[in-house]
């Protein structure tokens, strides 16, 4: 990969909606000019290289085994309904975190605090430039603010939440599937790894 | 969630390049017409319902742990260079764990059996239908057609392998993020749940 060199990077703008844009990406690589299709959100922030964050919600308590919140919900680009991390785009002046824990709480209820984050990650680095951080966040069952929790959602959202175990999270998931859900990658495998543990 | 009626829904296509459509979708929920924009593939095959695979491969032998394949590459619509599971479209015909085993050789040269396969996920749910299964492929690397693994790309790929230990997957991740490159996503948290087994 070393003779691979990589200049000339053209990006034309095909076409553009209100959050979505088409491009074409041509460059030269050490033999002659490539072309390339690609799709971007337009909201990202100028100099910001994250789009969004998706969480791993971790819910503690003295009583039972930690388990985590996935979020149901129709999704147009899908055609169907899907399960998901709690996720959001990160709002302008916002860091990764604090977007996690406002998004977590707007969209199930539940105050907590973010313990880990990822780097940058590529959500499908063939069609888009689009990039997420997952963020752990942990809820303590036993804050009173944790007591009756309600969400926040925006007009015209509409999500419902699920809590499963996480030791549960794998087969929880295949069985979602089987019902016809559609299930967010990063979720699925998060939930393959873990299942890893006992090989 | 019950009283969520998506009806009426509405696909206009705003422009189309070789490989991928930018859409608007109009629906109507309870309440309103409501619109999304999105971008879709123009590759997959009428009638199914999945685009690609991404494969967890893992090499086994009697000397050494387990270990996988990561495969790096320069990413137009990243703009940069990525860490990935390997992984490419399913051609006509195919099924995915066909493509699969054909994918692991094309892109590392080694020769494996699909051992498993994911339901079908998707990989970006506020912004593309795009979907892929993920397939565990083993890879007996006492096998003599892997004694000297060869790779088959196409014209214009510039892939390069690296066998990561399973132990090691999450640290080596985070050390290649910190070298710059982009992590994708559902490698990156395939990783992270295998670093739970340890809590």
């Amino acid at each position: 990969m070393s003779d691979h060199i990589t200049k000339n990077i053209r990006v034309e703008e095909v076409a553009r909606t209100k959050f979505l844009k088409l491009e074409t990406i041509t460059w030269t690589d050490g033999k002659q000019e490539r072309l390339w299709n690609s799709a971007a959100r337009t909201t990202r922030s100028a100099g910001n290289d994250v789009d969004a964050v998706a969480i791993l919600s971790r819910l503690k308590s003295e009583i039972n085994p930690p388990s985590t919140l996935v979020v149901v919900q129709y999704r147009p680009p899908v055609g169907g309904k899907t399960v998901e991390l709690p996720a959001g785009l990160i709002d302008p002046g916002e860091t990764a975190e604090e977007a996690a824990v406002r998004e977590l709480r707007e969209e199930t209820g539940y105050v907590g605090f973010a313990k880990t984050s990822s780097p940058v990650t590529c959500l499908s680095p063939g069609l888009t430039n689009e990039a997420i951080k997952t963020i752990i966040v942990d809820v303590d069952l036993s804050d009173p603010r944790n007591a009756n929790p309600k969400q926040a959602l925006d007009d015209g959202e509409n999500i419902e939440v699920r809590r499963i175990p996480l030791a549960d999270l794998l087969p929880e998931l295949n069985k979602l599937a089987a019902e016809g859900f559609v299930i967010f990658n990063g979720l699925y495998t998060l939930a393959l790894g873990m299942s890893m543990r006992h090989e």
